[in-house]
């Protein structure tokens, strides 16, 4: 998670939402690592998780994450819960819980659906407050 | 939604679900047309949708496409619903409904949650049966 949260300042200081999030595998390697790039590749779908998942898969060669586990600052939204559900990861750790687009506790709660065909083993609140500070600070800046 | 089912179809040519999308600028122009690419691309996120909002998001360059309807020949899944939604698409047209995966009509109905900021005109069931024969002839000869 000190890694990701490396990511998520390396996205402030690129302007965007701080947000990061890192790729391990069964063996403790990292795969991937990004932070969130939606403005600068001008791409909506480019949140850290769904980023790190691609490059993930490149680097496996496969379209599947087997026994890998997800480290995120915030709670994975609605977009990124589908996408790790597909990649099979094994266990999610996030950081900050997203009360407003959440799509883990909260709104869709896509893990809980009958249209979830793999859940990952679920962890949030990990390291939450540096999580949830840096994000303050990023929103009180742009008020 | 003709364009969608032939992208469908090129999809299945290419052992891929047969899912294909299409998007329409305000002005009516095809502003990119896809179909599914997960196994070509090792990419879990390539969906159809995904893969054209994505393409149609880099020629406006741009991460919103206002004003721009979005054609696919099956029910978007959650992970595209959250996209969809992110990238302001005004109208969703889609074909057959899915019920094992989808995420407008069922599950996490994503739309209809108050962690979704932006919901689409949507309308469900237009080409319905082309596109249902030509997912059910491939799952069947999956089997």
């Amino acid at each position: 998670m000190q890694i990701a949260l490396k990511e998520a300042k390396a996205a402030q200081a690129r302007g965007e939402v701080p947000v990061g999030a890192v790729i391990v595998s069964a063996a403790g390697e990292v795969l991937a690592q990004a932070g969130n790039r939606t403005l600068e590749f001008k791409d909506p779908s480019a949140h850290a998780e769904i980023v790190a998942i691609r490059e993930a898969c490149q680097r496996l060669d496969s379209e599947r994450l087997i026994d890998c586990d997800l480290y995120v600052t915030l709670e994975p939204c609605t977009m990124c819960a589908g996408l790790i559900s597909f990649a099979r990861i094994r266990r999610l750790y996030f950081a900050a819980y997203d009360e407003k687009s959440g799509g883990i506790e909260q709104g869709a709660a896509f893990f809980a659906q009958k249209t979830c065909h793999h859940t990952p083993e679920t962890y949030g609140g990990i390291m939450e407050s540096d999580a949830a500070r840096l994000l303050c600070d990023f929103f009180r800046a742009k008020r």
